[in-house]
C-alpha cells in the first residue's frame, strides 16, 4: 500500500485550479470534511482539495495532473455509499461529480437514456415522467447513477428487473492516465470482445471514473399495487418470500422487515402496522397479471401463517409505503437516540436464506445489541442495521463480531460478503475469505489499469 | 501476433499423454482437422495434437505444461460456433472438453446447476425436464454450455430471458499460467469486486479456459403458445416487433424470417407457410397472461399488417416450429446446392431497425447473392445467411463486401459488430472500428492476464 504522500503543492493545486476555475475548487475545512465521509459508520479522511467537475474534458485534465504526480482519486457522487467508499485514505484529490448532473439523451424508442455520473435516481424518475418509462433501480438513498454503478447499486427492485450489472448498457470512463474510453455501444446486446462495461460496474472508481453511463429503461407498468402482511414468525414470512420466488412469480418487491424494525418504523413514520415480522410487496403488471400474483402470493403467505394483505393502491399511499421502508435505517437509529447504525449487508442462494437469517437473529439476541433485520428477500439479500452507541467501545466490539459472524455464516452457504453495498475499506478482509486465488486475478487487474494505484487506492483490495 | 512455433516436439506429446493418457491423445490428421473447423466459412486451422480432458486438474496440468513451452491451446467444445473461434491458427494443443459433460449439481430450490463445460444445452435440458425447471438460453445449435459462456451465447429466447451475460453466475477457470480460480459464489447478486464472470463470459477462451459453469434455470410456465404470422411487407413484420418490444410485452420469442428463408424452410422442413416476411413468436406465462399478450400482440401485428395467427400449440407442432426456425442456415444452403453460408450478425438499438434491415435488403438485391435474413428482432439482432459457392471468387468477394456493409451499417447505427456469434478471427478488424480506444485496455487486460499469449491466439484481439 502507497503511503500518503506529503499534502498537495501549490504548483498542483494551481494546476487544478486551471481547469475548474476558483469556484469549483475548495479546500474549506468543512467541504474536504464532508467529502471524505459516507453514510457508513467508518471512519472519515478528508480529501485535500475537492473539485467540483463539470465535463468529462475536465476529469481527463484533473487525473492526468494527478497521474503526473501520482496523487490519489477519489470520485464522490452524492455520498450515501456504506462501506466508506469515499475515504481519502491516502489523501489526495477528491473529483465531486454532483455538478454533472445533465440527463443528455432519453431514448425513449429504445427504452435507455444517456446521463451524466451526478444525477440521481429520483432526478431522473422526474425525468421520464412523462414519457411512460421509469428507471427501476432503487437502493433506497437518491444515490447517483454514477455512485450506483460503481457500487453495483440494487435494492428493493432488483429480483424483477436486475441490478446495475444487468441494467447499465454502456459507460464513458476516464482511465488511470487520462485516457478516455466508451465501453460499448447501445444495443442491448453484444457479442464484440471483452465486457468492458461489467468489469467497470462494481469497481468503485478502482479503475477510473466513470462521466457518462447509459441505463436501460422499463414501461411503467399498468398496473401497481402494494401490500404489507404480518406473520407470526420470521421464519414464516422469509419461507413466503422464497416460496413466491421458486413459483416464479414476476413480483417487483418483496421486503422483510423484523418484528424490531416494524416497531421502529411504526413509530418513526407514524404508522400502526403489528410489530411483527412482516413483508412488504409489490406487484407490477397488467390489471389481471397483478390480480393473478396477487392471488397466488396471497395463497402463499396464508399457507405460512400470514395474516390479510394491507393494501396500498393509490400512488400516495405507495409512496408512504416505501418510504418508511427506505428509512429503516434511520427508524432503527431513532430508537436509540445517540446511537449511530451499522448497515450490514450478505446475500446468500434463496434455500439458505431461512437458515441463515434465523441463526443471524440468534447472534443478535445474544450479543445484547439491537439490530433490527431488513431484506431484499427476494434475492436472498438482507442487512441488519446494527445501532451503536460511540462511546461504548463494547457495542463496537460487539457488532463487528455479529457482522463478522454473519459474513463467515453467509459465505460458508455459499453466499457473498456483499450483495449490493460493496466492498469499500470496510470488507476487504472479507474478500479475501470469499474469492481466494481469484483475488490474484483482481490484482492483476488494478495493477494493469492503474500501476501507481491512484484511482481510489485502499478500496476493494490491496495491491 | 506470435509466429506459428515449431512442431510441438516428443517431449512435450509424452508429457500430455502423462496426463491423459494413450487413449486421450490424438494426433491422427482427421481428428486434428475436425478440431480446426468450426460451422462458419473461415479457412480451419489444424492443432498439432488434441487432447480429451476429464477434469479441471487434468485442464491445468495440460496448461501448465503448454505454459511452460509457450505453446497455443485452443478450447474445444463441440465446435458449433461461427467466426473461426477454433481455429488453431498458431497450431498447439487442442483441449476438447466434449467428454467433460457431467451435470454436477443441479439445485432446484435455488433454480440453479453446475455443470462441466461439455454439458450440451439439449442434454441438460433433458435431464432438466422432471424438475419443472429449464435452461433457456437457446443459440439454435446443440452448442456446449462452456463455449456458449466463452461467446457469450443469447438465440431465440434471449428477449425474455436474457443472454448467457444474465444467466451465468460462476464459473472455474483455469488461468493461462495454471492457476484455478472461482469467480463468484451462487448468490443471485453480489457486490463483492470486480466482476470476474462477466471478464470471462465472452472472452472466447483468450483469458483462460473454463471447466465448470454455473447458471441460471426458470420454472417451464404454465402455458406457452407458439404463432406464425405471415406479412405483406418487411417493414410490417420488424416494425410489429418493435412495438411489441416497446409495449413492454414480456414476449419469450419474436424471430423474423424474410420471403426468402420462408421459402427455403418450406422446402427443407417440409412446411407450406405463405412466401412472406414472417414473425415466429412463442409466449410464455400463466393461461391468463398468455392470452393477455397474444390479444395485445396481436392486435400489434394486424396493424402492420399482418394475417392471422397459425397456432402451434401442441410441443410436438412447436418443436416442429422451432426446428424449423433452427435449421434455417441449412435450409437456405439447400436453395443452391453446393453453397457453404456465411452467418453474418449485428445488433442495433430497435429504434434502428428497420431501417437498418431494409438498407441491408437493398444491398442483398443488387449484389446478386442469395442471402435470407434471419434475426431475433425483439433483441434488435439479425443475420443473413449469404450463400457462396466456393468455386466462385466473385461470390466471395461480394460476400465480404455485403457482410461489411452491414456491419458499417450497423455501427453507424450505434449498434455492435456482433449481437451473439462473437468475434472469432473472423471480426477482429471489424472490433477495432467498434470500440476504438477501448481497445487497449482490452488489450492491456489481455497482456496482464496472458503475457505469453498462449490462450486462444489470434482470436479477439491482436495483441
Amino acid at each position: 500500500m502507497t503511503a500518503r504522500p506529503a499534502p498537495l503543492d501549490d504548483g498542483m493545486i494551481e494546476a487544478l485550479r486551471s481547469i475548474v476555475g476558483d469556484n469549483r475548487l475548495s479546500t474549506s475545512a468543512s467541504v474536504l470534511e464532508q467529502h471524505g465521509k459516507d453514510e457508513s459508520y467508518h471512519a472519515a479522511h478528508a480529501p485535500d482539495v475537492v473539485v467540483f467537475a463539470h465535463s468529462t474534458e475536465e476529469v481527463r485534465d484533473i487525473v492526468k495532473v494527478c497521474a503526473e504526480s501520482k496523487v490519489p482519486i477519489i470520485p464522490y457522487g452524492v455520498g450515501t455509499s456504506l462501506e466508506g467508499h469515499v475515504a481519502a485514505l491516502h489523501g489526495g484529490v477528491c473529483i465531486d461529480l454532483s455538478e454533472m448532473n445533465e440527463i443528455l439523451r432519453v431514448n425513449a424508442e429504445d427504452m435507455d437514456v444517456v446521463v451524466q455520473p451526478g444525477v440521481t435516481r429520483i432526478q431522473l424518475n422526474e425525468h421520464l415522467r412523462d414519457t411512460g418509462l421509469f428507471f427501476p433501480i432503487d437502493p433506497g438513498a437518491d444515490a447517483s447513477l454514477g455512485g450506483m454503478t460503481s457500487t453495483r447499486a440494487s435494492g428493493t427492485n432488483a429480483v424483477r428487473y436486475g441490478t446495475m450489472r444487468e441494467n447499465v448498457l454502456a459507460l464513458t470512463v476516464v482511465l488511470a492516465d487520462g485516457r478516455v474510453i466508451r465501453t460499448a455501444r447501445r444495443a442491448r446486446k453484444s457479442a464484440a470482445g471483452y465486457d468492458l462495461t461489467r468489469l467497470f460496474v462494481g469497481a468503485e472508481g478502482t479503475l477510473g471514473v466513470i462521466t457518462e453511463v447509459t441505463v436501460r429503461l422499463y414501461g411503467i407498468p399498468e398496473a401497481i399495487s402494494s401490500a404489507v402482511v404480518s406473520f407470526p414468525t420470521l421464519k414464516g414470512a422469509v419461507d413466503s418470500a422464497i416460496t413466491t420466488i421458486q413459483c416464479g412469480i414476476p413480483i417487483a418487491r418483496v421486503e422483510l422487515l423484523d418484528e424490531v424494525q416494524m416497531d421502529a418504523v411504526n413509530k418513526f413514520s407514524d404508522l400502526d402496522y403489528p410489530v411483527q415480522p412482516t413483508l412488504f410487496l409489490e406487484f407490477h403488471g397488467s390489471e389481471a397479471g397483478v390480480k393473478e400474483q396477487v392471488e397466488t402470493v396471497g395463497g402463499i403467505c396464508t399457507d405460512f401463517g400470514g395474516g390479510d394483505f394491507q393494501w396500498a393502491t393509490k400512488t400516495e399511499d405507495r409512496n408512504k409505503l416505501w418510504k418508511a421502508r427506505h428509512d429503516t435505517g434511520y427508524a432503527a437509529a431513532a430508537l436509540k437516540p445517540g446511537c449511530g447504525f451499522w448497515a450490514t449487508d450478505v446475500c446468500v442462494p434463496i434455500s439458505r436464506l431461512t437458515e441463515c437469517i434465523l441463526e443471524t437473529k440468534k447472534d443478535i439476541e445474544a450479543s445484547n445489541l439491537t439490530a433490527p433485520i431488513v431484506g431484499h428477500v427476494g434475492d436472498g439479500n438482507f442487512h441488519l442495521v446494527i445501532l451503536v452507541d460511540p462511546d461504548k467501545p463494547d457495542d463496537t466490539a460487539a457488532a463487528e463480531r455479529l457482522n463478522e459472524r454473519m459474513v463467515m455464516r453467509a459465505l460458508a452457504m455459499e453466499g457473498t460478503c456483499t450483495g449490493e453495498h460493496g466492498v469499500g475499506y470496510g470488507k476487504i478482509d472479507f474478500l479475501v475469505a470469499e474469492h481466494g486465488e481469484a483475488m490474484s486475478v483482481m490484482r492483476t487487474l488494478k495493477r494493469s489499469l492503474d500501476p501507481d494505484n491512484i484511482m481510489n487506492p485502499g478500496k476493494i483490495l490491496h495491491v
